[in-house]
């Protein structure tokens, strides 16, 4: 049971997008509680992807949907009279998320063994200039844009597998997010979950899942790298 | 005119796949003419994308067309007797091409200050793994496979443009050939052409294109490197 493939969930799995966003937030706007306001905005991803999934709105990429939530909330948190210049630079917060102190190092070791990629629901130029911000390197940035469909759609599990000629079980989806290792594992991936507690700012611990469900249960990337490569 | 984007041509700009072919066949097959022999390979390489662009053929990887070309061309060396296994690990010579001396370090100085990404009909997985085998870092990988077309359909060439939500204007095609250059060029890319004089083999020196139809004209990648950054 050892994977060729690693593909890593992004948002919240290598990149700290609360504290990326409400530290941006902050400087943009001192008066606002700018960790609610992250959670406000993340709050808005998934319905506005089951939107997308469900057809009722059409293809479009977290970067159009982000921007759809925003307009919103900026007026929700007393910023209507936001630019639209303002508004499209502050959309763009998403392409420059800092990365987990232990991201960098982590990948980097896991890439000596194992085939590195994204597998995220960001869009293509959303990916590459968060890695190039947070200095991380990819073997390559696989996307929901790519296949069509966000996660948790089988064409995206499995569109990994079938680039690289491969099972499923040749496959191991790295993520933070339960419900993301369930829909990879309901279609024969492999599942190395991470904990990650103040994925959602330290005033709202995350309370991680129980060890057993997965392959691997690591507390970060640098401690899967350390599990994974002690195994070979 | 600074493109933000470069997409890189692999097999021949990036990456010595006569040289890297031919060694292989001559290790295997000491008897052949190696040389003749990855020529001849390639040489089926353009007439096999154009069936399956005219339709006559269902969409297949790089990977499998290779290996359909590779069969006859066994039997034509008197080397009918090879074993599917030798075959099938014959056919993935194209996933460990060297790359050409400058390429390492130009596409490192490149990646400073511009976003390298490959644009190449060789599939993800073959492209991927030509990457790591020769030390290389893109930013992404981007392929015929993830567009559903050839080189030179403009969904590759757009394609990479839309990915980045940026002008045809913005991206560069990087390439020695010029073919790929001009079809880039009239969907509105910018050019640069690399001299690969040794494409071919030292036996089969090929002419540079003149310098004037592009918008750079490099003699290798750390020569475009110096061109490009110097003039920021």
């Amino acid at each position: 049971m050892r994977p060729t493939i690693l593909a890593f969930d992004v948002f919240g799995t290598v990149a700290d997008w609360h504290g990326s966003v409400a530290r941006e937030a902050a400087r943009r706007a001192p008066d606002i509680d700018a960790g609610a306001f992250a959670r406000d905005w993340r709050a808005g991803y998934r319905p506005a992807m089951d939107r997308v999934a469900r057809g009722e709105w059409a293809w479009q990429t977290i970067d159009a949907l982000h921007r759809r939530l925003l307009d919103p909330l900026l007026t929700r948190y007393g910023l209507a009279h936001w630019s639209e210049a303002e508004r499209a630079d502050f959309n763009n917060v998403w392409h420059r998320l800092d990365a987990w102190p232990d991201a960098k190092a982590g990948i980097a070791r896991l890439r000596e063994q194992f085939i590195c990629v994204t597998l995220s629901n960001g869009n293509v130029s959303l990916l590459v200039e968060q890695a190039r911000h947070a200095g991380l390197t990819w073997d390559t940035v696989l996307s929901a844009e790519l296949f069509g469909h966000f996660k948790p759609h089988p064409a995206t599990y499995l569109g990994v597998a079938e680039l690289f000629a491969c099972r499923p079980a040749d496959v191991c989806m790295v993520a933070t997010h339960q419900s993301d290792l369930d829909a990879a594992r309901d279609h024969g991936l492999l599942t190395a979950y991470i904990e990650r507690p103040m994925e959602f700012g330290a005033d709202a611990p995350k309370t991680a899942s129980p060890p057993s469900a997965n392959d691997w249960h690591a507390t970060d990337l640098e401690n899967l790298a350390h599990q994974l490569t002690a195994r070979s």
